[in-house]
């Protein structure tokens, strides 16, 4: 504080981020990171905020969501003019409302939210009866196209990314989401990538509750699994943590839950290649044909790869290889977890009875002689075909 | 039923599908179909689900919006070990809630369901008075990549499918959804594609009511005419078929209502293409150029196509050719239904009057006078330009 | 007005559209239009709409959102024949509820769509006192891919557009909205291209309270900053002019607010192009190399570009270049604009001390002190990373 006035320092510069171990991007971002460092403060506060250009370009911020004065809005040209390379500016303004917001460049701004320039702004509220929680997550879902074995983002790209992040992470290297059970949790989720994307989470039902324009009445909520977060947008969502258990949270794009990937990859399921895989076998004795029963053995298999990249599906569970990349998480609700304690409690142990078991008895009359070709008339019901 | 426990058996396996008439799939669905058969029981109720893996890598079956033990959450790996070829695993849990929920892989995810494997589990409420309804209508959305001339989808691909379906069948071969008059209808949608698909229904207003989180209070609900689906989510709305007629229903992306095409095909609207028609036909004579004034003479002619695809425009109504495809169909209200008759009734036949008519006359002068520069101005309105 | 009939003349036609200074377009659209003339009615009365097809194929004219009888629909083939090129046909029905409406062709609806064919159709409540507002702005979105130095749009292209507008127009070239300080303003918007688009408008929170079903319930709506419109839908929102300044309004899709350019190219963000650059300008002295430092280059130099183009990024604003295209706009609140003007008020300045300015001096102790790696803890919170 300074005085009255809540002070910050945003340093715009080129960053390392590490996405996952074995996989780094040189990014733009804010003190060393990408996502930037999140901004919080209190609802009333006045807040000052130094904004140097470490870039090699002018930069601007602006203040996603807030209201405030028309010229510290951040739109390079129009509020105010660009932040020269090398200079410092200086954003003043009072925090009237509480919320989810954001802020990132409008300046050259394809190319700089391209390169990862972003970072959560959070005003907490005045009155700290207002809406509390146990337990508040946040994350922004950003999205980079770099080519397996370089590090900078094409930027120009507008469809066809193939890194999909959390922070600019992806799995299996994403915090998982570590709640006591019983707690509150709000987890507070915005969009800076080219697509809406519904943030699934598994194990329960729950609701909007804040949005980047401000609070959502109880009376207009609606009770969803996936939340569909639009680009430029904020979503925060609560529910109580009764059911305890290792539940993923992802992105319900399947494509979103991959690592890098090829997309123009002809399908090879139920072709045979035994012939060919026995002529690349003279020459190279470890060939493995793959592709020809589905992809899961991509998941299970340690193949070399190209430097400065990560498998396209990863990560192992308790019970096998999860074939997941990109925007995966897991949250791990469990009994007595400390209120400051975030560390990974490691993986769920089911209750005896409640995980799903292998059956190799005869299967019951009436379930074999389920028709396999019968379609379940539902009561005044139709599917259509 | 098995004492207290609804019992059935889901196979997962490879499947045929025809998707239209002269257009087979090769899929991965359940119990020979793709979309799997629907799944129903009833608030309350315990179900045990035996399912047997015939597919040449491991699955597993995510019990998409139910609210379930961790260990039956099927998540391969995270929930319990992935479901090997030739195995059958048991599923059992108590249904909580009621509502309108699906079941897909989380086991090679982005594979099997491109391949097609999903299907609807609906939940019936205790109480019968819940929120009845007179029609039931359901299906799932889903996108495949199959090239003209070949049956199995491409399953890399992220964004550029050619085929959009209502469960796995395209139009002109989907059911129409047969109304009678005054009925108190629900519709439940859901999506399993790799974007939004807002489903369009002509002829009437509709709120949503249910989503796969649960039952929407009616103060939150929105007036509508195209319900927007995010991925990952189900929606049901409903309506009282007031208004006698046919009434389009389809998604509102103009190409996820055409079959297969190419999407970079150059434009030639305006070309002459007279001079190389006249050479052509010296060796082809039935040469017709095509596309000059638009591509409606595709919905009408009959052309040599590849073996195993459909026109990208297709279907008579009863007036001409529909020029539609994929995810098309037609809700159809008349009078004197009976309650468990959803048979095709033919098409509607506008009463004298109430049908758009050849003018032949003259224009009425102040209707030629009509300036066709100019905008009409709102009391106090603009139209940006 | 005939009788007690109000009528209209659309004539569905060729039509040149400069959607900016330097820009030609040749569309499809009606009255010389596109987008076509605003349609505009009061709830209650009876509406007569000929329609003329001067188009080399046949069209037709779907009321999207109105409730009128099945053979007024406008669904070639379903609800009525095709008009054929050169006839006239009649519609004719009554407007029973106000709202936000659209008209657009339902024959070869995908190329007449992509080539511009579409309007707003508004109808203003029976009773005035019904929701009212001092300013009432409307558009549509619509996108077009069109090469560089040609005219015509590819009507193929399903999703990698390079010209998305309001109202077929393109940044600088869209009118600003002008408002009174104190105004209730409505903004209308519909979507009629391939992919949502969240309208982000800067510095006010609003609320959607109309879409094409018809006005939202006040208990049902949501707080919002950024207005995801789904395709095939309309939304209003409304607020209070209560902030004076210059707000930015545009489609939150960073690409959206790009004019035409290569998604493909590599970054070369870092590259030192010093040797090339000497190579290059033995032979062409005046040889620029940009986009090594990001691209806000292209916004401030004037380069040679093909015929009929604008550059990607472009326009002006009071403090330097604005680095836009497509999708943008600006919002001027102002003291002392009559109720009927929409005349350009110019640049908002800044009041002293409310605009971001340069910091020359050192940086406060606390500030510097501000560590580059350290993330906030917010109270009971946790960054994912």
């Amino acid at each position: 504080m300074n005085g009255n006035v809540k002070e910050f320092h945003l340093v715009a510069e080129p960053v390392e981020r590490v996405m996952a171990d074995g996989m780094i991007a040189r990014l733009w971002g804010y003190n060393g990171q990408s996502t930037g460092p999140t901004i919080e403060a209190i609802e009333g506060e006045r807040v000052r905020i130094y904004v140097t250009n470490r870039l090699p370009e002018h930069t601007s911020v602006h203040w996603h969501g807030l209201i405030l004065p028309s010229g510290m809005d951040g739109v390079s040209g129009l509020s105010h003019p660009g932040i020269p390379s090398g200079k410092t500016f200086v954003y003043e303004f009072d925090l009237v409302k509480s919320g989810t917001f954001m802020y990132h460049p409008h300046a050259d701004e394809m190319v700089q939210m391209a390169m990862g320039m972003m970072g959560l702004f959070i005003v907490h509220p005045r009155d700290p009866a207002f809406m509390p929680v146990d337990r508040d997550f946040a994350f922004l879902l950003a999205a980079y196209d770099i080519d397996p074995g370089t590090y900078i983002p094409r930027v120009a790209e507008m469809t066809n990314f193939n890194l999909w992040t959390f922070n600019s992470r992806i799995f299996p290297d994403i915090d998982p989401l570590v709640v006591n059970r019983g707690d509150r949790v709000r987890v507070r989720v915005g969009n800076l990538t080219m697509t809406n994307h519904p943030v699934h989470m598994h194990g329960y039902d729950f609701e909007v509750t804040c949005t980047d324009g401000g609070w959502v009445r109880p009376e207009a909520r609606w009770p969803e699994v996936s939340i569909d977060i639009p680009v430029g947008a904020m979503r925060a969502y609560e529910f109580n943590a009764d059911h305890l258990g290792d539940w993923a949270i992802h992105c319900h794009k399947s494509h979103h839950t991959m690592n890098a990937m090829g997309h123009e990859l002809p399908t090879i399921i139920g072709a045979n290649k035994s012939r060919v895989t026995d002529m690349v076998r003279r020459h190279q004795p470890g060939y493995m044909p793959m592709g020809t029963a589905g992809m899961a053995d991509m998941g299970e298999m340690s193949m070399e790869i190209p430097e400065n990249t990560i498998p396209m599906m990863t990560g192992w569970g308790p019970h096998g290889p999860l074939e997941m990349g990109g925007m995966f998480s897991v949250v791990k609700v469990r009994e007595g977890i400390a209120p400051d304690d975030y560390s990974d409690p490691g993986w769920y142990e089911n209750p005896p009875g409640t995980q799903a078991w292998e059956w190799t008895g005869e299967l019951p009359e009436h379930a074999s002689n389920y028709s396999p070709k019968t379609i379940l008339t539902p009561p005044g019901g139709k599917r259509l075909g």
